[in-house]
């Protein structure tokens, strides 16, 4: 039996705004320490990884682990419709995931589960040369800044400040921010606009996203819940200069 | 002689927006009592009805019935500009159907008349077996909650609930709800999501709505004004079984 | 040298709003006065023309005279980027305009300078017979209630009354307006919609708009920065009735 009640439905939806653009198709793995799920975009560039403890839920019941094939947007579509005083309530019955929204009225909807044997990724382990925080704002505006000149991205950080940066044909734009941690090095790496943006979405999952960089290296960008009860985390793979 | 002014324009503008998306083209019909419209869309699916009771106006005058026939397409958009404080005055004059804003300036847009013999349709006399009230919100959510899975929906009542449901290929929906009516039946009829969706762009009329539902019945969804000056119902045609 | 910092981006933004609608390309010229470009759309309707003090700015050096030829939907979307908050500073190296927004991070764009010849177009000099101020939501309403039913837009003053209007096949619009000014003459003169349009984005620049108006003459708009530290004025001309 699985079942996990939630106050509180933006956590889900941040999360899943993020992991429908970029995943088609999930596990979801619950067993009694909480859900979790690890997947890897078609094109093998993100993999993202989602861990949401039983400590976060107001009832948390899984005897038995499960694992939960859903479309990633359906349940997105589903998640949308809940409403900010809804309790969320996930179930499962022979062939369905259940999400029940208990609200003035009681509104329940099924997803049918995809029937498939799903090999779940591991993501590579890797010693980032460089990690620090920075406000998720400051991200997503860079994302936005970029835009106009470019659809490829550089991140780079110093002693002193993490940079994103791009020179394009009729223009470049750069953000720079000074932020104020302990590093010792120099790394600048590459990546698509367009794949950092979908991870961005997940921008109520913290106001703060750590970040691990490494010169030609995957970004980690990892996002924790203040409580300590969930974490959202994503490793981008980088573009190689020549791809431009 | 037609001269209705009005200090708010929410009732019209919420009124058309359902009525413009059913039909085209409607006969407003004024005499000293008020102003009302029957009209039956193209598909012979849905029926409309308005009532706009002399008592709502701040002023009205008629002393000869009059038949308006305007396009209502025009007539939303016009009414469209209104801004929530301008006063709303509605005349007439030798081809044209008059709408005047005062504000801080004074609007006046004339929307020719249609010069055609229009048969004003009459809905049928029918007894539905259930008649109860909902909260209009509740029926806006429905349709949005079913749209992720169908689009039919089944509305159905019984001793205790008012349900909406869908079941489709890739998952299903439901919405329960507690009428506390004193209801002894149970009935059920389907009926398309879209004709629905267009009755209940009426939202401003009224924050209840009153259903009468009866097994492979037309649907009747009455709106009435909390200070009894005016009413907007439907009567919708269920869909059969066999449509699916 | 030039440099000039503002602590308020609006100014900016809303002028290039509306001159990035009606000309690609524009040339700033600064001098020690202050900011100023005149253009000419390319179906040369449009004549536009921006004032900007150094007075306006908190800082501001120009010690030689430059021309800054720019693509103008590039310097917009640069400006649509900066946050209310943000001081802006524009300056220029070899080959690029630069703007730089100060916030939390320091953003720096780059825009290409275009390296062509640019002859500055000079404004016929015109003595309207009618001058008068209405405020600027005036006409944004009036453009938006004669779309309902036309492409054309007349414009005429009488003793009492400014008049925006338009006879359409389905339908009329006309909008009244008692300007209280001291004006003795009748004019009237007709244009095109979405030309006024284009001018009338530039609606945060002043809540007063000073209108010139003579039967069968360009239209000219003037907005003044009630501070006097900016004006952005157009011509537009007139079309011919039988034009219609």
């Amino acid at each position: 039996m699985f079942k996990a009640e939630l106050s509180d439905s933006s956590i889900l939806k941040t999360s899943f705004d993020a992991i429908s653009s970029i995943v088609d198709e999930v596990q979801i793995q619950t067993d009694s320490e909480g859900m979790r799920l690890d997947a890897l975009d078609r094109s093998h560039i993100t993999f993202v990884h989602l861990e949401l403890k039983a400590s976060l839920f107001d009832e948390y019941v899984c005897d038995v682990p499960e694992k939960i094939n859903i479309d990633t947007g359906e349940f997105m579509s589903v998640l949308k419709r809940a409403k900010s005083q809804d309790r969320v309530i996930m179930s499962l019955d022979e062939g369905n995931f259940i999400i029940t929204f208990e609200g003035d009225a009681t509104r329940t909807f099924k997803i049918r589960l995809i029937d498939i044997e799903y090999d779940n990724p591991t993501p590579p382990e890797l010693e980032h040369p460089a990690s620090f925080k920075v406000h998720f704002g400051i991200l997503k505006d860079a994302i936005n800044d970029i835009d106009i000149f470019s659809d490829k991205i550089a991140l780079q950080v110093d002693e002193d400040y993490f940079r994103a940066s791009a020179d394009g044909e009729f223009g470049d734009a750069s953000v720079k921010y000074l932020h104020g941690e302990n590093i010792n090095t120099q790394e600048k790496s590459l990546f698509s606009l367009d794949k950092i943006r979908e991870m961005l979405k997940a921008d109520k999952f913290s106001e703060e996203a750590e970040i691990g960089l490494g010169t030609d290296m995957p970004l980690k960008l990892t996002l924790n819940m203040v409580t300590g009860d969930g974490k959202l985390s994503f490793l981008l793979a980088p573009r190689l200069e020549s791809d431009e």
